[in-house]
């Protein structure tokens, strides 16, 4: 896929330690999908797997975007760190990263479960209690849908 | 375009006023764009103008993204408030509206002012001195491209 030039080269963030630092520290990620050449967003919480390099999604079993998603697996996605504009200066300050890739439904429940405990660590204070609370019943798992974005190519930015 | 069927309709922000005010708070958009079905993210500054109900933004003169324009006009945008992860509940609430629509590439010296106008007064606490300062020249226009957003459909949903 082709990857855009970056035109301020000054802006560019290539060290992959930052790249990884924004996904990490990130709570949720905006995924542009396309169907037909129709886009479509949307923003969703997420798990960062640092040894796979996916990001876990969990969402409703129906809906929109899966379609998007079982027409066209293809998908881009941004996490932006807001470091809040500069009044007066006609600048945004941020660091963000976008990435390519393919989306994916997940359905084996090994899988599934993997993904929730990379959810759960990656998003609370306290995964543990949470993963009791919330992930007691199978009926957990077979109510919801897991998603995962495989990041084949990645690119940062900033200006602060 | 068909539009996203909204999974659970206690989430759904119908509110004009409402949808208009996430706009006018908010200080960055993210648009997805696709080129032969090949999606992309971008994020950027934005000026509402209520009155005719687009976004503008302003932009390099050349770059990955006016090419996906050129090629495929439609897009798709959100603004997000994140209200912030609420901890232990397995939730994040937010505010958001996702719109549709057509992005073009405005040149007219006139519409640039125009825009300009917008993205001060929505963005800047003193546009004034700001237009004084970053737009005293034509050069600054010349140097500059001017995206316009002209949305046609918006949905809107919170969890808060």
């Amino acid at each position: 896929m082709l990857k855009p030039h970056m035109q301020k080269e000054e802006k560019q963030i290539t060290d992959s330690r930052i790249l990884n630092e924004i996904l990490k520290t990130g709570k949720y990620a905006h995924i542009s999908l396309c169907d037909e050449n129709v886009p479509y967003i949307i923003t969703l919480s997420y798990g960062y797997d640092v040894s796979t390099n996916c990001l876990y999604f969990h969402t409703a079993k129906k809906g929109y975007k899966l379609e998007f998603i079982k027409n066209n697996p293809q998908a881009c996605g941004t996490v932006v760190e807001d470091l809040g504009y500069q009044s007066g200066k006609c600048d945004h300050h941020y660091r963000s990263v976008v990435f390519w890739g393919e989306i994916n439904i997940i359905k084996p429940m090994k899988e599934q479960k993997y993904a929730f405990d990379i959810l759960l660590n990656h998003l609370d204070e306290n995964p543990k209690k949470s993963k009791s609370r919330f992930l007691n019943t199978k009926s957990k798992y077979e109510n919801t849908c897991i998603l995962k974005f495989e990041i084949e190519e990645i690119t940062g930015k900033g200006s602060e």
